[in-house]
């Protein structure tokens, strides 16, 4: 079993190798590249992603993964080896079916749709981006048929960022919290608002890094090991063991923009840093999920970095840094401010309350389109429509509305779900938290975030992708993914905040 | 034919896009990599090397390169099908000589010596380098054995980077203008010296980019198909048809350092933006030769950029930037402080008259280790014994010496003489340009480049690598490599400054 053990990680690393190629490439993309490069980048894409594709669904894998499934009984089932070997055959099924050149073809569609997509949203311009996402579309369709016969036809699309999970399930979970979400901020509009004016000054781009270098240094990113870039849209990714990147924006005009996004894309990366160097280079290495993933990029972005105990301790740093613009502004207006409840905009920068209000509409409008329920053309109208009726507000522009997410241009369709499955989980494992480091909040007000950090670490972060989502949350909360804790967690916050 | 020649071309694709996107991982690495990233890189580089070289060498390459050599007396032998044909032979017979693993082995080799060479330079710490050096040419030796039996050693090296040139030729030049630089600099020495003291005055590294960015785009540079960063050694480098990279560093308290580098690196770049995208994912797509590449750089960066007719048109501009530092300093005297002689650490910023000396004792101490002559525990002193014979200077320590320059830890090892030889080149060049734009000097004192540019392109860079370089020089100026032409341009220039 060794021997073949070998083999098959020799594969595993250089499939792995390929697509940390691709990602450095899609990393330097959104943060550098010239866009005269858009068109050889998307080849060098295209031939990256069909060679890393071809590599792992040869039938020297798929060889060797039915030599080594036959043996696997000699192993501890939890051990790593034994899952990778499951987590594997599981990728191989799936991989197998889509044909080598549907996996080029969409990376030379979504390297084009991406330069698009932010040339469409610099112009505040749908049309530059509508045969782009047409292409992306009539991509997917073509993918999801491959798994037919299917319940569902999202079903496919769900299960590549969130194994193991339905579209009805899905459906179900967002169904029991809807109304009780739509029910708070009700309730919340009915009181005094919150002010928030002091988060709209202006607030110079050197020193908002500043002082969320230093946030994010203190949470527990390592500095070796990473970096922080701006991009047109923030995200995180991971460039090979060692080398994590964060991206975010900047306005000057809008304190919450950057930290907020900065401390979530923290969270993502400090979940890739806490995966053992052992597992590098085999697809066990990162997230096990994105639902998983966004349950740590939420928590450090809000049960922390929205906290009343987070703001004790450094809301003094930030006012000698800000002093003209928050010098006169106490914590607890500040911390108000900052969890402000309003229906806006732009998902990334949405309050608690209504943030998965946002990303139901998202996969509504993704379900409508696979289904031709709604047409591309018709998209930037059918999302001003929706939006309107889900949270009161028509958005002014495409910029503001359908392009805001750049998403689609990668492809990543049927993703969006999981970012609300991840405030949800982030709840569930909160609970948990507070019963196991019973002084969390004091630890945070005193800035010490290295026992939370640890507790992620040995719970979530180490295991990688060896447990499916499910089972993971279920082996830490004991229930599998459901609104419940985030119901109750939005309900305490924002009872306190608005009196309630 | 046209059946073989498309499929021979799917495959140049592949392995270029596999050579593109090292390139974005190599540029990355220098420009913005964390530390910690170093190792996976160099695993990464490593899959990405051995594939494109499996994939070049392999047996259906060698059979659709027999099947088209049979073929190409059909074509123009000019055509670039033809000339395509004849370089991937040469390419072909030379790698395929070299083991699959070598080619990974040296990724990973050179991306650890790369990431140990920026820290051993910035503590200036050549023992840090040492044992990386040690694999290296390690490396470089094995490699040149598999190409036994050679008149030199060094040869293949050398060829790797001028295809067609011998150690042997290479001595002969350099034989040849040695003597008679080091009686221009003694010439130089027994005159009056210039004052340069006015360019070590603080110069904002912000203000440097700006006047910086003001002459790349005079020159020409297309910024939608390229970007300047910042890293430890300036290069060039291109990560796709429409995307040309240039990277600087800068030192605010010498003017030379950033500026000449700058227009350096947009000499090759424009060289690389010049080549037609219908040569793109090929090996004809690029420079046909270091030399000839670097007699672009150089001829941007000297007969151009440190040239009165230049200043004559930026000084007014220079001044305007910096009052305080150069308010006082008139445009001749400005001209001869930044054409200063005097015998200086730093290859990349020294000046003309002493530059080939510091190449030619590269070339010498690469030859001594290949050999075995000197050791690379000896090189620092090695180095820096033949630098105070040449020079009549002393390097203070590693950083200044041994360590100046990258080009080592990346392998590349038989290059450097290849930055002489493009010096001659461009002056070579030169001639003919002053002959074929007879008012090219009043047009460079005006501002206009475009002429300059669309000569080039006309009769270099739109021929990206058909010809070899030895043919293309003897193309457009009627001889081979020689140091005629740069002796002539020495004499000529350093009369006037020093009044020989």
């Amino acid at each position: 079993m060794k021997k073949a053990l070998e083999k098959f990680k020799l594969i595993l690393a250089e499939v792995d190798d390929l697509d940390r190629a691709s990602s450095v490439l899609g990393w330097d993309q959104e943060a550098y590249m010239p866009k005269g490069g858009a068109e050889a980048r998307g080849q060098i894409l295209g031939t990256l992603g069909r060679l890393s594709h071809d590599r792992f669904v040869s039938k020297e894998t798929g060889k060797l993964l039915e030599e080594l499934e036959a043996q696997v009984a000699e192993l501890d089932p939890d051990s790593d080896d034994a899952r990778l070997i499951k987590v594997c055959r599981r990728l191989y099924d799936k991989e197998i079916k889509v044909p080598s050149a549907m996996v080029s073809e969409k990376a030379e569609i979504t390297s084009l749709a991406t330069q698009a997509w932010q040339e469409a949203r610099a112009e505040s311009d749908f049309r530059k981006f509508e045969p782009h996402l047409e292409k992306v579309l009539d991509w997917t369709r073509r993918y999801a048929e491959l798994f037919a016969p299917y319940d569902h036809i999202y079903d496919t699309l769900l299960d590549g960022y969130e194994p193991g999970m339905k579209t009805s399930d899905v459906q179900e979970i967002f169904g029991g919290i809807r109304p009780k979400q739509v029910e708070l901020i009700k309730a919340i509009s009915e009181k005094d608002q919150v002010d928030d004016s002091c988060l709209f000054r202006s607030f110079p781009e050197k020193d908002q890094f500043a002082f969320g270098r230093e946030v994010i240094s203190a949470y527990g990113f390592n500095w070796d090991r990473g970096r922080e870039d701006k991009t047109t849209h923030p995200f995180s990714t991971n460039l090979g063991f060692g080398d994590q990147r964060i991206t975010v924006r900047v306005n000057e005009d809008f304190f919450n923009t950057y930290l907020f996004a900065a401390l979530h894309e923290t969270g993502h990366a400090l979940y890739e840093q806490g995966v053992p160097k052992s597992l590098a280079r085999t697809p066990l290495y990162g997230g096990t999920s994105l639902a998983v993933h966004e349950s740590q990029s939420r928590m450090w972005e809000n049960q922390v970095g929205r906290s009343l105990p987070f703001w004790k301790h450094f809301y003094g740093n930030l006012q000698e840094r800000f002093p003209e613009q928050l010098g006169n502004v106490n914590v607890d207006e500040f911390y108000k401010g900052i969890n402000k409840v309003s229906p806006s905009f732009i998902r990334v920068e949405a309050d608690e309350a209504t943030y998965n209000l946002h990303i139901m509409l998202r996969m509504e409008l993704e379900i409508a389109l696979m289904t031709g329920e709604v047409t591309v053309k018709d998209l930037p109208q059918a999302w001003n429509e929706r939006f309107n009726d889900y949270l009161g507000i028509t958005p002014a522009n495409d910029a503001e509305g359908v392009l805001q997410d750049i998403h689609w241009s990668f492809g990543l369709m049927g993703y969006f779900s999981t970012y609300a499955l991840g405030n949800l989980v982030s709840a569930q494992l909160w609970e948990v938290i507070e019963k196991q480091i019973p002084d969390i909040e004091s630890k945070i007000a005193n800035g010490e975030f290295a026992p939370l950090l640890e507790w992620l670490i040995e719970n979530i972060h180490q295991h990688g992708g060896k447990f499916e989502p499910q089972e993971l949350v279920e082996r830490i909360t004991g229930s599998q993914i459901n609104g419940d804790a985030y119901i109750r967690y939005l309900n305490k916050k924002f009872k306190d905040i608005y009196g309630l």
